[in-house]
This record gives C-alpha cells, structure tokens and sequence, in this order.
C-alpha cells in the first residue's frame, strides 16, 4: 500500500478555438485529471473530449471549479459570498457529472482552481464552503488538497476522503505553504530537480522546505504540469523515476482509501 | 386516469442582481417548474433558490436548456454544430442535477427553451440532438414537448419517455404549429379566453387551430406563463377551472406514464 | 456660481431581457447620468437607448465602467492587475463614446460603479489606474468622485476636473468615509430625511457625519438613486426641496469649471 | 498610383491567457490590422497590446466587429435584430477607437468578422446595418469589404470609401464568391501557389475563378493569415512576391483615396 502514488494534472483548458496544454501527452502520464468545468476554462465539448480521452487511458476525473471568470482564468481573486460559492461549485461539478456519466465514466474527485485553491488552503469559511458544497453533490467525493493544507483539514473534519497532494516543481516554505512566485526559487526547473525533490519528499513522507525543514505528511498524490513541451517532459520524467523507486501509479478509481 | 393533468411553466429565470418573474406566485400554481440553466437566465444561486422553492411544494423539476446567450435569453437562433449543442445540452442538466441533488431533489424532465426549443420542434436534426443529450445523461428523463412537433415525435422514436403540451395562450394553425407572435390574434388574452382555449382543448384531446380545426392528440401538460401579474392571475384562473371540471393537477413524480 | 448644483444617478442598468431602474422617471430628475458600460450591466442597445432619453432632456452622459462580472452586478471586488483594469475602463469608456457619438452627444464625466468604486476610494492604485485611462483616453473628461476620497484627490493630483459628489441616502462617519451598510443608520430612509441630509451638507459646505461632525467640502453633484418607486419620490423630493432653496440643477454640459 | 497595394490579416485573437496567431510577425508583414474587439476574442489588453505593435510598425488599425459570441469565435450565424447589431458593432468599434487613442492612434477601417463577415457579403440588410453603424461613428471610416460582394455595395452606396479585397488562400466560383471550404480546392495551399494567385488576379485587375472565369475589379487590399508558421511564410512570401512585381504595401494611413 505504501507504493501506491497518484499523480494528477490539470486538463481540459482548452476554450472554443483557443488551445491549451499537451492533453494527449499529460494524459498518458497522469492517472487523475483535474478537468476546467466552463468557468475558468474548458467549454462543454473541451469537457466531453477530455472525459473521453481520460478514460480511454483509465485516468479518473475530477472536476476543477473555479471562479466564474474566464477572462482571467479563475486566476484573480473574487470575493463572492458563500451560498453563491457554494451553488457556483456545485454547479460545475454536476456540469463534469453528466457529461462523464454520458461518456460512461463518473467523476471521483474534486479540486479548486487557481485563486479559489489559493484561498481555500488558507481561508476557512471558502474551504467550509469547498467541503459543504461536495457534501451536498456527493459526499463520497475525494478532495484532493495540498498537505498542510486549511482546506484537506476542513475537508477531513467534515468527513470527506482527502489525498494529500505535493507540487513536483514548486519548493515550499518552512510552514509548509508555496514560496510564493515572486521570490526566488519559488519554481524548481528541470526534470531531474523535480523528480529529486518528489524523491526526497516521499522518502521522508514529509514537505521539505527550501532551508530543508521537514513537515510530515502523508504523499498521496503528486501534481505535475503540462503547459508546454518542457513540462510534460519533466512530468513524464517524475513517472519514470517514481516507478523506478518502486511506486506504481494508480487512478483515484483504484486506490484503497 | 383521464382525469389527470400537468401544468408547466418557466421559472428560475432571473440573473444575479436581475429579478424576472413571479417565481413564488407561479410555483404554487404549477406542478412542473422548467427551470432556467444559465445559459439564458439563471444562475447557480437562482437555480438552487428556484429548486428548493419548488421541492417546497411539491413541483417537480424540469432542466430548461438552452442556447448560449445571456444577452438574447436564448431567443436568438445560434447556429451550433450537434456535437457542441448536445455537449452544452448536458452540461446544462447535469447542473441542474446537481442543484437538485443538494436540495434532496431530481431533475425529472426536460423541456429545450427558446429558439432552441422553436428550432427543434420543425428540424429533425436538432431535435435528434436534445434527445441524444438526454439519453446520454439519463434515458428515464421525460421529454416535454409540444404536441405535433418534430421534437415529440423524435424523442418518442428513440424511447424516451414525452409529455405533450399545449399551450393555454397561444393561437394554433391548422397544421399545428403556433400561430406566429407576429400575426393577427397569435396571443389569446385573458383568463377566461385562456381557460376556454385549454378545457376546449382537453375535451375534445386534440388541438383546436383559430379556424376550429381539430387534430386530435394526447394532452398531458399545459404550458402557462408568469411574465407579469396578469398572466400569474390567467394561470390560477386556468388551474382552477380545470380543477373545476374534474382534472387533478400532478407533477411529472406522480404521473403514471 | 454658489446657487449651482449637479444631480446624477446610475442609469442603464438594464440588460437584454433583463429590466432594471426606473430609468424613464429618474433623467426628468437628474442633470447627469451614470450609464453602465456592459461590464457589470447594460448592453449595446440598452447604452444606446439610455443615451438617446438622456439627450432629449439634457442630461449629460457619463461612463460608469466596472469591473467585469455581470453575474455580481460589479459589486464584487476582484484583484485585477493595473495595466489590465486600466484597459478594461478605456475599452469601456470608448464603446460608450461612440454610442454617444452616434446619437449625437458626447461623454463627459466618469465614475467608477460599485467595488471598483469603493476600492478606488481608499486605494490609491486602483484611483490612478482608474484616472490614468481617462487621461489616456480623453484628458478633459470629468472625474465625478466622492468628497473626502482618495478617487477624488488623485484625480485632481493628475490634473483632472474632479466634482465633489455626496450621497443623498447614505450616512457618513466621522472619518468622511460611509457608513457601511452593514452598521445601523447605515442608509437615510425617507424622502424628507434625504432632503434634510442634503440641506444641512449643502448649508454646511461640509460633509456631516451621523455624530454631526463636520469635514468641509465643496459639493457639487449629489447622488440619488432610481432602485425603486420610493427611491424616485425621493430623488424627485430632493430636486425641488434645493430648487426651492434657491440651487440651480445644472448638468456637467453646462457647469462652470 | 496602380503600383499601390494593401495587405491586411485578422490580428489580435488572443483572450486572457489563451493565445493566438503569430502577431509579431505577421505585423512586420501586413500594412493593416483587423482588430479583434472582444466579441469573438480580444480582451482590453489583448487590442491595446495589438494596438501598440501595430503603431511600431506603422500598420494602420482596422476594428473586426463580431456576433457577441466568445465560445464559437464569432463563426457561428446569430440572428440578432437590427438595431441591437448596429449597437453592438458601435460599441466595439468605440472600444477600439478609445484604446486607439490611448497608444497615440486612430482606427481608420473596419472590417466585419467571421459569420457577420460572411452574412453581410450576401445579405443587404446585414450589410446597411454595418454600414450605418459605421456612419453612426465616424463617415471618415474605411469599409474593408470583399470585391464582388454585397457589402462592398451597400458601403458604396452609402458613401463610404470602400476598399476591396482578394483572399490570397482562397478559390473562387464563377460568381465572384469564395468556393465553400466544404468543397474541394477551396484553399490554395502553398506559398508559391498563393503568390501566383494574387499575382494573377492583380495583373488582371479581376478576380480569377477556379474555371478561369475573370470577375474585373479594382483589388486594393489582399487578405493574408497568420494562423500558423507556413501562413505566415505564405503571407512573407506573398509580400515579397509583389513588391518585386513592383507594388508598394501600404497602409490605410498612406493610401491616396
């Protein structure tokens, strides 16, 4: 059971006529796909298409809601009240439920997007409103948070299952939090960096800090990105070497919560 | 058997800080609520609202899909290839599902709105389109569709279950099909005008056009509307008078197809 | 010159199938018109109509820009980065100046709508953003801004005509700023109350908070509102109450800057 | 003055995050842009950015207004009333104007897009609602309209200078219309193909169509693609093709009408 590991990405970004991210080859690495629900990206048929090609591959769905702001790519902070958070959310999970269930698949978990996420690690009443409005869709959702996370605290006192999920390319702070993208050595580049720093973070079962702190965590999950050429390789590489050390990669559909 | 009766109406159709409609006047007037799935009106907080007024009593829920266009209320005709009208069409009832499921309710039927509605009930292709929607997100969906259109025939040929509709202030032609809103006496004005139309109508279960011709049909639904004061007081005058001649109101949950 | 006196309120806040304001009632009461710009309510046709009832009785048109968010009506804040928000208030100020172009009139004024607004008066970033793309885009236009703002003063700062708005139906605090509406007293009910608001105000040349302290202020604009029939009784009150009182109702076409 | 010619391609598609074409090099290509105004793509940022490369290289600025249709890319047929058109093709050229401005420019042509383009090219109705919306605006605007076609027409007829153009990559029938994508060689594909048709039917002062049938008309501008590095190849080559043939590219700024 200790060798089981997820690996997940985001998917689906793609919006009309406008592309985006390596779907096809992310989808071949990752065994979760976190998928834009229409309201920061992805459109009906980007959703039906990406469902449709998760599944082929067995990699199992989860909706990705975010705020109702496509301009801006669910990137941009939005002070919405709660019980319109809440319906928003449960919205777009349902929007990602029929059309799986029409492509024979069903979705098995949830994550935030963008800002949304952001807030909801760190803010409680958006993470309550995150956790109550997957309890009132489905309350056998998987929410899949980052370790150390406000939101997979809350989440898990409300009886959700949660995966704890680190960042392959992302070093973090002493707390435990992202070193924000304005600092320096926010972002780990390279392939081999990030497969090491994934390696270090599963041997320890713990978040190591850029001064080498160590949080101890479970590692259920790791979340790689596809956004150009450069990224699937790395993601393609963390596989590689996870599997090497023993790991196999498995979908939230067969993983033995 | 005979004796019972669906009464339908569009609801839910306001927009964030936009109020349309007398929802709460309507809904104890109704049995089946068709209710708006953002793409023409409604949003997340308004569907959830709309659903838990109607459970509340007892009406039954109706997804009320609709082409993408807010500004148009979904009024204009879009010219959308099948394949991304049938992903929107499902993309709109699984939102409505999920809405429905967070308040301890189901989405039950399905009525198109709109141009979308007027297209599919004379093009076969695009009447084939909503019913491969609903099929693929539940094929115990119930189909409410005009009586003598496109749209009934098709969803009854690929066996999804149709309620056929008259509506209680619309001018029939000879061949079916509503008089147009931009002729001569398309509009029947007035509740006791209106509710002579539809007991008309059910006495003699078929369509009565404006030259007296009859072309016989089930009538399992009337459709009435709640735009303004008047059209709520035509509905409850319309309700009660058929409740006078022996017809019992029912949702499409309590109707023995 | 001391006898003039502007009146404005938000107008064109309607869209597409969607009514809202009494906007008729409210441009034969106020001198100056804040039109929604399409981000946060109004729509090409509804700008335009508002323009063209605007000009026939003299009122002057003013650009009422916002944030993008029509679901939340621009009441929403959002962190929208300065080069971005600065190009979303052009873009809206010259849709709304061709609109006005092609009915035979022009914009005069801006004033920021909702959380915009309300960020803009306390943060002195979002202010300059806000006043650098009227300077980029026309330098003579007018900034309408409440006394006592941070809006106000960077307008002024950067070389722009600035009038002094105060609220006919909101409270202040001694700070200047308005009482939140959270708070009690937060809103002045009545249309004798408003009036006497404003008497005292405009007597005063000082804003007058609810403790009666005074923080002295030319006033030049008074805002009233249109949200209902009440609000314009009150609004029409207010206007013959300064009339009687010897002010004068100018628009910002003919104010003598 | 023969020797004089225009080459424009569709500029500015990209939308928040979502990038599209090759602007930076098609803009040291083309002498005119059509600029997307946030209808089918385009956001605030995306024209003033646009805006600003294209005044670098001294390309004049042309709106592309389109049908309000983000998803489909304003390729989708709406049926939008008139009056409600002409407002929205207003706005969007005042957005553009306003932005224009900001940079230090000026949008001297218009030219519709996409579904709008195709239905004003064979509807006269569509084509005086463009045309007054362009009147509405400002006389002085260029029409940029395909030779042959109903839309040049109306411009014609109305008064304003109208420039007509060719496709550099597209066939055309015996009646002066593009051959349907649908049918077989309705592109040209080829740098060298391309050029030859330009050439061809420039020598000829007529469109040529695919039977060899000659169409006489004035051709002042040429339409290029930047969609992908082969069209921008195709579009280099074209530019170079007729410059050695002796013509000068210039830009609607320049352009002795």
């Amino acid at each position: 059971m200790a060798n089981l590991i997820n690996l997940n990405a985001d998917l689906g970004e793609s919006f009309g006529a406008w592309q985006m991210g390596a779907d096809a080859a992310l989808l071949d690495i990752v065994s979760s796909a976190n998928i834009a629900c229409g309201f920061h990206a992805g459109d009906p048929l980007v959703m039906r298409r990406t469902i449709r090609a998760a599944l082929q591959r067995g990699v199992s769905l989860g909706a990705h809601p975010a705020f109702p702001d496509l301009q801006g790519f669910g990137r941009r902070r939005m002070d919405i009240p709660p019980a319109e958070l809440e319906a928003g959310i449960i919205y777009q999970i349902g929007a990602l439920q029929a059309l799986a269930v029409a492509e024979g698949g069903h979705v098995s978990h949830v994550k935030p997007h963008g800002a949304l996420n952001n807030i909801a690690c760190a803010n409680r009443e958006v993470a309550e409103t995150i956790v109550r409005a997957m309890l009132a869709v489905n309350p056998e959702l998987i929410l899949l948070a980052p370790a150390h996370s406000v939101l997979a605290a809350t989440g898990r006192q409300h009886g959700l299952t949660v995966i704890l999920e680190v960042f392959a390319d992302r070093a973090y702070q002493d707390d435990g939090q992202l070193v924000p993208r304005s600092q320096p050595g926010a972002l780990i580049h390279g392939a081999d960096a990030s497969l090491e720093h994934v390696r270090r973070m599963l041997d320890a079962q713990a978040i190591i800090s850029q001064s080498g702190k160590q949080l101890p965590t479970k590692i259920e999950s790791i979340c790689v990105h596809g956004d150009n050429p450069e990224a699937v390789a790395t993601a393609r590489h963390i596989r590689q070497g996870i599997e090497a050390a023993g790991y196999s990669v498995v979908s939230f559909d067969h993983y033995p919560y």
